[in-house]
């Protein structure tokens, strides 16, 4: 599809049917996301590709019991994930937190590291939309429980859950805020 | 341009010609940018574009004196970004860091804040690169004095520094890990 389209069309899938994604589309996906940018060429992204649904129920796992406190008195639970168990594959991101040591940009290394593995990440969803699939990034785990369950060496950082699937979903993209609260044209504010 | 091709020929581009990048460029840059996922649609990027030749040398100033240590013993200093000088137009991304204030993923504000605006970053570049223009991602400045130099509130976060214009340069993508170093099947690492 041409850029200009699918970036607008694509948007987060929650819905998924029952059917596989083929080994060929995971290296499509796969092959878009390692043609990411990043700071010197690094690549300091790394890709776990998950399949076994008792893997996933464990990787789901680590999306519930989460307590945020809201305010001073109040603290609530984040809602679980609960579609990702209908996907028939996960790919968890993940960064290499010592990518860049010993190098001249090794003080920004923890914002290359995520920036990098995130835009990698933004790349693999363009691929998914563009191949008639669906994906959602799954942002709220907890960190620890997830880099147990997939033995993830301590350098290892899990930065992002990726559900993918076919999808009969007819969602259409959310409204976004228009450009001119985002923009500002020389300096953000006045002096 | 189709998204397969689009994808592996964006390359980062350090040189630039005088021509001027179009009001209808940046708007059509900026529109692809605004299209990105974030975690529960909040948005929190925010674009700063500078044109005046001023604005972009005092820009350029906070990528100088970038001290870092690699050892123990010794400190380099970061190569300045000298290309940015040439470029007609710079797009500085930030991130609104209270975007995500009181809502139910707050505690992973800093993280969402930070892959929101790279992913934004990604669909610039990628427009950028469909539109035939050049542009880079400098990464490497002086926050503070970045914010400065813009005006930024100090709830407004830079994250990126992307110099555009028109190129000649022929420059071929660098090259890429094989997958087979980046991917890993239903765990990282064996028990």
């Amino acid at each position: 599809m041409e850029f200009d389209e699918l970036v607008k069309k694509r948007r987060s899938i929650h819905y998924f049917t029952d059917k596989e994604v083929s080994d060929d589309d995971l290296l499509y996906v796969l092959e878009a996301a390692r043609w990411a940018p990043s700071a010197g060429n690094n690549q300091p992204w790394r890709f776990v590709i998950i399949r076994k649904p008792e893997s996933i129920e464990k990787i789901w796992e680590t999306t519930t019991d989460i307590e945020v406190p809201i305010s001073s008195k109040r603290t609530i639970k984040v809602t679980p994930q609960n579609f990702m168990k209908q996907a028939p594959v996960v790919i968890v991101v993940c960064t290499d937190t010592q990518a860049y040591k010993g190098k001249q940009n090794s003080i920004f290394a923890d914002r290359f590291c995520i920036q990098d593995s995130a835009i990698a990440t933004m790349n693999l969803l363009l691929a998914v939309a563009n191949r008639g699939l669906g994906a959602c990034w799954i942002g709220m785990y907890r960190e620890d429980a997830l880099s147990k369950v997939l033995n993830l060496p301590a350098t290892i950082q899990p930065v992002a859950i990726v559900p993918i699937g076919h999808t009969q979903s007819k969602e259409q993209p959310r409204p976004r805020k228009p450009l001119n609260e985002l923009v500002h044209y020389e300096s953000y504010q006045s002096n």
